[in-house]
């Protein structure tokens, strides 16, 4: 990389460092980015250290917000005895953005994992029953990821939270909205058969 | 995206500016920044700030550069006599890893396109001109892009140039046509340098 000037190849380094960026793709960016305004790359600049600078968690749910409690928290209107709990900040928009669900959310930061070494003393499942506990809730949905760690996790919170006399639900397993039957894989497709409904 | 707060959707925007990188990826970007020690996220962005203040084009031959005129203009183990015509900096990258190239570079900036309202004025033409004039140079190796606009180039310098009794050279026909210089693999790139032919 010394056949580049050093600003140069330090800013390569530094965006090859991003998860799916490889060397190639950083080069391109970083020419594309010394092309740009002035103005422009400060924008960019500033808009990530000031994110670092005010995210934090909510202390309440564990969302990812700039003031504790955080916004959806903080929501009278959302229903306050409906928790639902997930895996990463990421999965609160992803449910939020169907605007099916006007209850309360609480982040667990991650997923059992035993062979990474990701215990329940690693989740945020203190704070979680302490919540439980405090009485309001009646419902808790277990929107972990549908996969080993997410079932893992949903089973192993299902145990602890059922003796709280709570009612716990999972989301739905079924066939993707707008997929082919013959592409979605056996899995998924075994589990649609078995939680098939009514008409 | 105003699921997010302010300072994450913000960072998003941003990020989702930058070219190949779609909300998806902004959004995985963003929360990775997010996760990263802050020192980490203030090094990229100042590598991106200075980057953008200390680079300039070099005044000798348009090359990126912190000083002016370049490292490479400055070498005096360089063949003087010797001068290969690129469309872009990282086209002088890219012929310098070959290490198959040891004379002196221009940049263009660019190369013609009529459709685009790219004409010799918009190239660095004059400057390649002015130092082909001062009479050291003996031969101009011709290292545009084998596409169009890239060939359309090479001949229109080939006939400004001739007249002034400097021996002109391509780069050998082994290069893909439709292809980038940037994206040829060193070796294909070395044996056109050797195979260059005079036009």
């Amino acid at each position: 990389m010394n056949y580049y000037p050093k600003a140069m190849s330090r800013l390569i380094k530094e965006l090859a460092k991003l998860p799916g960026i490889g060397p190639k793709t950083a080069q391109r960016l970083a020419f594309h980015l010394f092309e740009l305004p002035r103005d422009a790359v400060t924008q960019l600049a500033t808009a990530m250290v000031e994110a670092k600078e005010n995210l934090k968690f909510c202390e309440g749910c564990g969302h990812l917000t700039e003031e504790s409690p955080c916004r959806l928290c903080q929501d009278p209107m959302r229903d306050q005895h409906l928790l639902c709990v997930v895996e990463e900040p990421k999965d609160v928009i992803a449910l939020e953005k169907t605007r099916e669900f006007r209850g309360l959310y609480h982040v667990l930061h991650g997923a059992l994992s035993p062979l990474e070494g990701i215990g329940p003393e690693e989740l945020n499942i203190t704070k979680l029953l302490q919540r439980l506990r405090a009485g309001e809730i009646r419902e808790v949905i277990l929107a972990c990821d549908p996969d080993m760690e997410g079932e893992a996790t949903a089973l192993y919170l299902a145990k602890i939270i059922k003796p709280l006399q709570i009612k716990v639900t999972r989301l739905a397993r079924g066939l993707p909205i707008g997929g082919a039957l013959e592409y979605i894989d056996e899995v998924t497709l075994g589990k649609a058969i078995e939680g098939r409904q009514e008409l």
